[in-house]
């Protein structure tokens, strides 16, 4: 997979049928199984009417739809122009970076309402969605979008496609031990989006190894424009991650608590970012992958644990944390991990993903034991923590417990999983490109000849300065 | 008009005098009349405390406002940013795609709000406006900004202007017609805004047929950078399309209903479209148009049908095919319209709006016509098509004949308005840039003199490399 | 300060230790008082559920987040994206503009949440945060992002952050005294945000005088691109104006009012500030330093009187002026100061914020003054201008003796928060740029070698065209 250019093996990069025979076919999938499977919940049926009787629902506006679509909606753009435009910052991997992030994404919300319905809205035989489903569907692609940071750049969409499906699956089969069978909390996460996310996509990084992928250096950096590019997605990603946290809570004081330690995690990190962003480079000037990327680790960090009672200077605690660890983390970590661990992570999700993922999962089981009826009173410890049927027993320090037994068995998942994906995206089949041709758009999509190439080639010594 | 440039001829496109009148006297003519006319609806107006006890409303949580507002923000940010980065996809016409799509929009969205409240809102002599008149204002101006996409670049702000004031106009005769007198369901706005939207614009801009567009032909491409922002464009409206579809629906079931439907058929859009611009390109790469615009079809198409119970599954099938539609519309219809039928359509609205709508037009009444009380309720199928007053006698398949006039009705003021505005803007007055101009920026806006440009003109054989 | 540069005096512009410092001690500060300080609102507290039953709350919906979220979330864009975006319009300044708007808003934030919760939300000795707060810190620290535009591209970011932690305090002082001294209303801030904001930052740029800033005048300037990056900030800071002047007005009517006058007035600005953009010029082409900027003053100058009954004509009639004032400000103005009174505006906040911000403080002092029964209602009148407690004897007529005030001590508490502010900065330890390194990113962040600056060497007599 990584013969060098010198013995003339050239890659068959070209999509023409494969990639619209995986698209149309799974397209076909879908709807058939969506036929088979899914239709509305109560409060998007056209019987709601008589269902508000029946539950004594005076007012449309309990409908839970008015409770949660703002927040979906603002983590839809996450998904899509937060994700999309921050790995925008390559010089000549925009149109993939945004493209193909919506392509996975596209597909990935289908098969996650499928996986999660059966999984958690399944009633006499069909999978019934709302407003909910919508976002937890995000929220699982949401970590193929994780792991497609670390593999950028050096894939055919095919490619791409198959890690989602297999991704997917998995996320909903990790989430349901979590959420279900050890009934843990993890409102924003932490564990199921961000640590599974991206320690699969290491993983899957790892074993799609490339020792020549220095032949493709030159388009590994950013220009100035696609740096502002990338600031477009990280402002939507910082800003819109209280929402995020937030948008599966409890309604009432869980959803309002969530957004405000958030919102306080979040700027402690961006001054930790700044800090620690100068000091660690020798002429102290500010570099942008850190402030594009390690002032988002403190959303990641209270994911678990903004529902709970964090409190603001907690949560501002998380977020100083936070943001120390991820830019410490691009400077000495992803080189490190690159040479001597032959991990080639494009985005750095090591430093935004796993690592703040692993101390919100701790935070969050921290936060979880630590509650008391002081704290929560005697029936919001209850409500918070769902201490309700067969979990009426249980106690914060036992659930402590199983929040710590969550982030182990995420990361197991995430393990096993991504090396059964990379294995299967190793297999020579599905079009990757050459290790001189990775982080460039040209081989996937028509790029436009324009002026700036033009400059491009003036200074490229392989070809002359005017054709 | 279209005077080739050897005959010497030299369009006057300067504005100085001509768009500032335009501008300030039908500024003047909107605050009169919104001083004659325009006042606020009782839930915006201070007297709200006492109509809430004359209405018996116990919260103000029932405001209209909490229940449309984040909606009609979502819209708000398509109809400014999103048709507005869409459209500046061209190397060298971004700041008339933002900018004159900022003004058309600014301007109607005044307008439809005296239009649609004549015919909508209008109570004892007073336009009374709330938030709902705030979204159907920025839907009317949808419409113009469609049509806007098949002139784009080749016609002066002041066309554009007159444009809007004329379209605005029939756009709201058009909606009364369907709303009203033939009590058709519309939410998404399938037939009254992307049908005839796109119809008017395009029969427009066959009235205003340019045959030397081939002199601006370098400038019609995009370099890579403008194609990531039209991918900004892309994007917004791709994920506020369920906001839309649902913005104005019925409380509770319907508005939940039309944003889940839509966000299905987006989703299964993308898909298809990909796999059609791959399969129709000879190298079976991406191309950016189809993946900027293709993938907004499965939108336009679940317009009239999003709040009825189209089903997830049914919401699939129409995206499936109206991605296919679209990009098979890019590939061989733009160029068959431009060659054959004199049809130049700069952003190939027939693709985006015009065949997507009519799809949604269909799919509209089908839905309709097979509405049954199994699955809507008793209570639900009235509520759903409005069948009260003197519609209580009226059956699911009647409505679906109705619904089907609605499409022949919308394009029919769509070609006739078309026309008429067509030969109003094909006077000479009003300052169009010259065939050669076309596209280009400099000719309405101050540019400024930068890098690219030096670039560009270094490439350029008409002017020296170095000043 | 300004020693030219053939004196060879060399500024010290090396952050490494100066900025991280700074971080990392004022977010321990932030961290120890937040601790102290800061704890939940009762609606974000785990206690809701006892909450609920004690003020016989019914249902979660009633929860002040779902009455407030979207509007905060809009704010925040505004604040992060519209503020940062809207500066980047500099040709080699777009991660100063971006990064440390971010910066500055991160840390400002939070002292904005313990300075207004000192004044605003005090109770038993804790400050009681919910959703409210957060807009609230977001408002306080729009008027940081207000003075930034004065003194962009010429200050190094321990300046910036020294200026917003005076600032912030000063904001705070001044809003306490005219919300609760004065007991004055501004909704949307004319005078507390954008006429304190603005008057502040043109006092600071005046004492930190640049005589030889000519040497960055090519840097002073915009290319094609980041006029466009400068069209995404304007957009959405016009689009979700409405937002802005709604979020923190009462429930129900109030808010939903001042989001249609806000629309209104920002609508009809666009088309003024078109047309003198136009007729100002002497070839009558549009330039984007107006539209990027005055069609913005239409949201600043209904700042105050948004919530009231201003109505729809007023709203366009405030507009369509402020649209005038403002693009007059930028072609005669702006030099004007410039030259004569020597205040170096970069981004024209006087245009902006300065002018419209006081017309802002009249409309809302004649509104209030001219309120009458018939047109608010018994009830409805006492509760827009909260005529309850000490101030239920307050006439109308006095209160817009009290607004008319409000501008007075703004300006006083601008002119003089300035000043000593300005004096602070002119210290020369905090490693401001030297006058020929203004407007350029290379001083404080590592800078891609990318090709455009490849293309600028070339077209720079002092550097050869080949490396």
């Amino acid at each position: 997979m990584e013969r060098p250019r010198h013995q003339g093996m050239v890659k068959n990069t070209y999509m023409r049928w494969r990639l619209p025979l995986v698209c149309l076919l799974w397209e076909v999938a879908m709807i058939v199984l969506f036929g088979v499977f899914v239709r509305f919940s109560p409060e998007a049926d056209a019987h709601w009417e008589e269902e508000k009787q029946k539950m004594n629902v005076t007012s449309d506006i309990e409908n839970d739809f008015y409770f949660r679509y703002p927040s979906f909606q603002d983590v839809h753009v996450m998904l899509f122009v937060g994700f999309g435009f921050l790995m925008a910052f390559l010089k000549r991997y925009g149109f993939g970076a945004t493209g193909f992030n919506f392509l996975l994404a596209a597909f990935g919300i289908q098969w996650a309402l499928l996986m999660q319905g059966w999984f958690h809205s399944f009633k006499s035989g069909k999978i019934l969605i709302g407003v909910e489903n919508l976002i937890n569907a995000d929220f699982c692609v949401g970590s193929v979008c994780i792991a497609f940071g670390a593999i950028l750049g050096k894939t055919s969409p095919i490619q791409i496609l198959v890690m989602t499906l297999f991704q997917v699956t998995l996320f909903s089969v990790n989430e349901y031990i979590l959420l279900n069978l050890l009934h843990v909390k993890d409102a924003g996460g932490s564990m199921t989006i961000h640590t599974f996310g991206a320690y699969f996509g290491l993983t899957v990084t790892r074993i799609l190894y490339r020792p020549n992928l220095e032949q493709s250096k030159d388009k590994q950096g950013s220009v100035y424009h696609s740096d502002l590019f990338a600031m477009i997605g990280t402002l939507y990603l910082w800003l819109y991650w209280p929402s995020f946290n937030s948008a599966i809570s409890e309604h009432g004081d869980a959803q309002h608590r969530a957004a405000i330690n958030t919102y306080c995690s979040l700027a402690a990190c961006v001054l930790t970012t700044v800090a620690f962003s100068s000091m660690l480079q020798k002429k102290g000037k500010l570099d942008m992958v850190h402030i594009q990327n390690a002032t988002l680790a403190g959303g990641v960090a209270v994911g678990t644990s903004a529902e709970m009672m964090l409190t603001p200077y907690g949560s501002l605690i998380v977020g100083f944390i936070s943001g120390i660890v991820s830019t410490v983390g691009y400077v000495y970590l992803t080189p490190f991990l690159e040479s001597r661990l032959h991990i080639q992570d494009t985005c750095g999700i090591h430093n935004l993903h796993a690592m703040p993922g692993l101390i919100g999962g701790i935070v969050g089981a921290i936060t979880a034991a630590s509650a008391t009826e002081d704290v929560y009173g005697k029936e919001g410890i209850i409500k918070a923590f769902d201490f309700t049927g067969p979990y009426q027993t249980r106690t914060p320090s036992v659930q402590g417990g199983f929040q710590a037994a969550g982030i182990v068995v995420s990361l197991l998942m995430a393990f096993a999983g991504g090396a059964l994906v990379g294995a299967i995206l190793k297999l020579p089949v599905w079009g990757d490109p050459a290790a001189e041709n990775c982080f460039e758009d040209d081989v996937y999509w028509e790029v436009p000849e324009d002026e700036e190439s033009d400059v491009y080639h003036m200074h490229n010594p392989d070809k002359p300065a005017s054709p």
